[in-house]
């Protein structure tokens, strides 16, 4: 699929999504009741055969679960196979998929120190028990993603946690589930999903960075990439669509969460597109130039004050946003005043290898490293070109 | 060399820096004439000689320079060698070693679009070359480490730089160093330095994760370490203890710069200490408990409004700090309170393996997580952990 | 009172609170139940008579409430009568004052568009009347202060609301109901406590600054002042101690909200002192030199991995350090190597007047511009000075 | 003179600026060599006459200054008259004004620990001296506005000034300028521009709120206002388009300088619209509904990797992105789906006063609080209304 490849002759329907486009929600994201840390809940909670229902209408491809956006915690096996044959059964009938499942190991008080990393070994051995089960709700439903987001892996009191001892037990319980999928023959692969704060004063995995190398060091790297989430990256004022080059560039792009943050604030899980245009263009372009396969997944809720209608808004601008900085991106690359630009930049050179890695290169390279002065005089039209890219988002070039 | 095993009695003293305890100074910091974005400098130029002596006299084990900290650009090859003779003499003379050498690859003007990773070829092979001179220096002077900062390496206008096209630029550059460096038979190790941002706009390998990934991806990945910064992962945000934890338990600690910097603003490079007590104390505990043996190099510089005075007391303050933390440090650990509140919040289970990896041990951990909700009724005492440690810090323990 | 005139003698009770010292807490924060946005919460929920009782124990002098925290919505009045009955009989028992008492007017689904604010005309008056009734239980309860935390009051949209019909809006309401609290002839004084963002995207009146000027165009402006509470300006990254500065420079600290915050991350209210112990020091030696009378009102609570001991640690913590600082401020100014580096900073010379106001004192003054560059060449001992601090604050002076 | 009545039918000319838009730039905007903390200056020095030449071919309607802009430090009587003569003769010939003139007491060595507030009362008195002398320059080119921005004022060190001995001199200072403005004649107003941070650690009046207040103490208020400018509020986090409401709320928007800037970092200063294309609509769209009549000034500048070419485009783009965005603020109000969502939202009704100031008025709201939970029930379509803007802005509405 090549949302470049989009007739956009169609008039409005060119930004109507449609199930080739890939676009999925998480259940929990529609579902999202609009409770935060100073109020309680503002909508009710939603049957999450509605929610595949009203997806499906919206032209999603599918949904994303926690195991406890399913199966309400407690409940017996025999409730829990009638909940999962029901909601299979609604995927069945709308034409949907679930392109990621993951388990909850953060909403549990039980977690509150931790779950592969609580200090207590029990919390430990529960955890990785629970996202066992996860996995094989994930296996039942044909995920193609399973995630790991650690976020009560972390320290408020940095004093109560040995980093290194942390490390460890975050790699066993990886190594241990990856393990366990393979023997269960599940298809699935995995996605660490890094975050620097929130819910804990410090997270491990703070990055895609440190999420990348910890993969390096798995027993089974090649199972196991990253999910990079818009606000997670942003929070820290990191660049999102950087990122994620350096997760496709390491060939680990295997997930991605799309919603939209403010730097330096609380998690805001806002729909896309709804800050930083500038960067939501660069990422859809980046991801739709790479050939990006995996689910275009929106992380993402409905803003607090919204009724049950305006979550279905919101679900329907975040789709529509992609579409249209995915048509932005093709109409950049094409117009000859951006290639031109790009030229001026020296941008394709940067393609080009810098040595011939020759036998006397060496010498060769300290000479020119006299020429300092004189590299130093051209210009490399940034200005122009990031104003180009400014009038294309505007509508006006 | 344990600073643990500081003599503690000997009053004063006890405080007092010496050459075992690894001190170094980059030329560029004591040397920093302070100059900012908005003002002209405000101290004379230093002669990198007069260092050296004012160094040792203070209890220095050595410095850290860039090339052109000692060698102006553009000097002859006379001048160059005898500008780094007397240097050396200087270095002999006051017993002081050279700890880490690198290469300005930000100063000139040449650099503005990027070094290794500027759009242009010619600008990124007059970088390696000048690169190369530098390990040439260092090799000549024994540096221990050489560091890379690549602080132009990025972008303000995104859709400048293609980022997987940057990396790979980025991982050239250093595969060829490093070839020539074991070509040359330097005994030196590599460190790279990340950066989130400033002075680009987004820099390419902004934390330490990044950085740490990327090396796994080199052609000679156990030649490169990191050299993470106090000010760098701080800016960010981010937990500098667990950056330089991530670091260790990856066995890539190859140097550390240390600093002070207030979260989301501009570099500031305050003397050690002179903020964040407590993450300066998880610091040095951390380092001192995993006996990092590199230089503990301060990459700092006395605040603008200093006269020349002013830049030794920040230099004898940077050391004392870190003696006085590391000396509390050791006080802290020792406290049969703090054992017990260590116990009470669990902390050294988390050294303890959480699986057996017996064969059936799937099923034994799936039943364990049904015990969640006892589970959750323990507390971890953190409150009395991290107080007992603020006290200590404040010296009424 | 001055903590400035503790008896130091007397050991360890040195710092043991006493309710001279006029600790205050909330009874939402020794009550706080451990709930945030990712998981419910982790500790029962807490009769505010017990909590009356474990805080005279402690020493504290007094607690603050909103509404909510004593009386559930929806309680009928004689149920409202009982509680407040049994609630004022308990404080008498244990000599417990009312500090401050506040409204909650972010908690109820109704005020997700704001209260003060909301864009409902219906919704406002209801905030406004739910704010007289918490004032007439303030004034029941005798407490000297009635804060004004407007938390809803913004937008995550910011095309939603005109920012200047929301504060003829805010204005309005603050000026009504410090008429009623008149009319009523309650005693009490208001403040206004500034947030910037969290739980709104942005937040009306989000600095001490901001809330200072508002202030300025009330129909009363003497009767309101400020709240400025550490981690909100801290999430901004504005210096706290600067913020209370301004609000003593304009006789409007009228109450204070201590806590620990690190930059640019979710609320966290962490004990007073866990984070930033420097700015903590500041803040204290500031409070205490300017002889601020007002309630010292910890707006904080445990770490959610706590269990009911863990919070009663917590405030114990939170107590001592205060006094702990209060101690250590003293120490220092009493120095007299303090004294000497104060002096060498000119430090006393920014209390003296600039200008004589003399007729002819504008030559003058265009004259003494010609000599810049030699006063340039002075230095200002800041780094002796502020490496004092640190050692004064680590016990080492 | 209203944007909103551009004659949009014009085709490419209707983003052609004109002298009747009233955008100026800085001479040092424009003349900005591309130094940074870490490198030199990658373009030549702009001739200021130059300067109004290019900008006045460009379509500005003037220019904005520094005394130290036009005349050099040192310079003799004659000299500078020489220099002020040519510079005037300039703007005559190119039918270029003075928006607005200030003075730099920030790059003087001598105002290393600050201008108005450093702690030697002798570098104080220079402040005021060369402030006045710049006032008399203002005088001379008819400046509207002279603004003050006191970059240098605050600390590093925050022991080493007491925060309300500060404010006392800084208010001194401002009030003895005003003094002397209104004994000369000069008819042009003042603007105080406020800073969190950089170059100081901390910088007094550190937003618009402490400004605000800060006026409201002055002798003179009527005569002072503010300058806010985006980078400043963006780089604490804080709403800038707030920040301008409460300014304009408070008659006291006599000035605005625009650029764009990422929350969190250094001082980025780059072209208007670069970034945060949203917060840059609903400042345009702020500024023209209200009427805003003083200059469109930018205090921005090309990016380091620019040359000389590149530093018109920068100034080229500044004005064509606000015109840009001025015409989609008429479109987003003129278009009825818009006018919908506003009223779905209720935003027209919070212009509605809230209470009628009846004298029964307090029974009848506290009877409407219990109406709570009823008023809960309605949403405000927040997020149609948000995707109304974000499409209005991509050009596909």
């Amino acid at each position: 699929m090549s949302v470049y490849g989009l007739d956009m002759t169609a008039g409005d329907d060119a930004f109507a999504p449609r199930p080739e486009h890939r676009f999925t929600f998480g259940l929990w994201t529609v579902g999202n009741p609009g409770r935060d840390p100073f109020g309680g809940p503002t909508r009710a909670p939603l049957d999450p055969v509605e929610s595949v229902g009203r997806l499906a209408e919206l032209g999603a491809w599918g949904v994303s679960l926690h195991d406890e956006d399913l199966v309400p915690h407690g409940a017996s096996a025999a409730e829990r196979d009638r909940i999962v044959a029901r909601f299979a059964a609604a995927l069945e009938a709308n034409g949907l998929r679930v392109g990621m499942a993951t388990t909850n190991l953060f909403g549990q008080p039980a977690f509150k120190d931790g779950a592969f990393t609580s200090n207590d070994r029990r919390v430990r051995r529960a955890a990785i028990g629970k996202a066992m089960r996860a996995i094989d709700l994930g296996g039942q439903l044909n995920a193609e993603v399973f995630v790991f987001w650690g976020g009560r892996e972390g320290t408020e009191a940095g004093i109560a946690k040995d980093p290194c001892d942390a490390l460890d037990r975050y790699r066993e319980a990886v190594n241990v589930l990856a393990d366990y999928a393979v023997g269960q023959r599940y298809g699935m692969r995995f996605a660490i999903e890094p975050k620097p704060n929130e819910p804990r004063g410090d997270i491990f995995l703070p990055t895609v960075g440190h999420a990348l190398h910890f993969i390096s060091t798995l027993k089974r790297p090649d199972l196991v990439g990253v999910n990079p989430e818009v606000a997670h990256e942003t929070m820290a004022g990191l660049s999102f669509h950087h990122a994620v080059g350096q997760a496709l560039w390491a060939g680990k792009l295997f997930h991605v969460d799309l919603n939209a943050q403010r730097i330096g604030r609380y998690d805001q899980d806002f729909r896309f597109g709804a800050e930083d245009i500038k960067e939501a263009f660069l990422l859809v372009r980046l991801l739709e130039r790479a050939g990006y396969a995996g689910p275009r997944h929106f992380d993402a809720h409905a803003f607090r004050n919204e009724d049950a209608d305006g979550v279905w808004e919101f679900a329907r601008g975040c789709m529509r946003t992609y579409l249209v900085l995915a048509e932005r991106a093709r109409a950049f690359d094409a117009l000859p005043e951006v290639r031109e630009a790009l030229a001026a930049a020296s941008a394709p050179e940067l393609a080009e290898a810098t040595t011939t890695l020759g036998a006397d290169e060496a010498d060769a390279l300290k000479g020119e490293a006299d020429r300092l002065d004189e590299l130093a005089l051209r210009g490399y039209a940034n200005e122009a070109l990031d104003q180009l890219l400014v009038e294309v988002l505007l509508g006006v070039r």
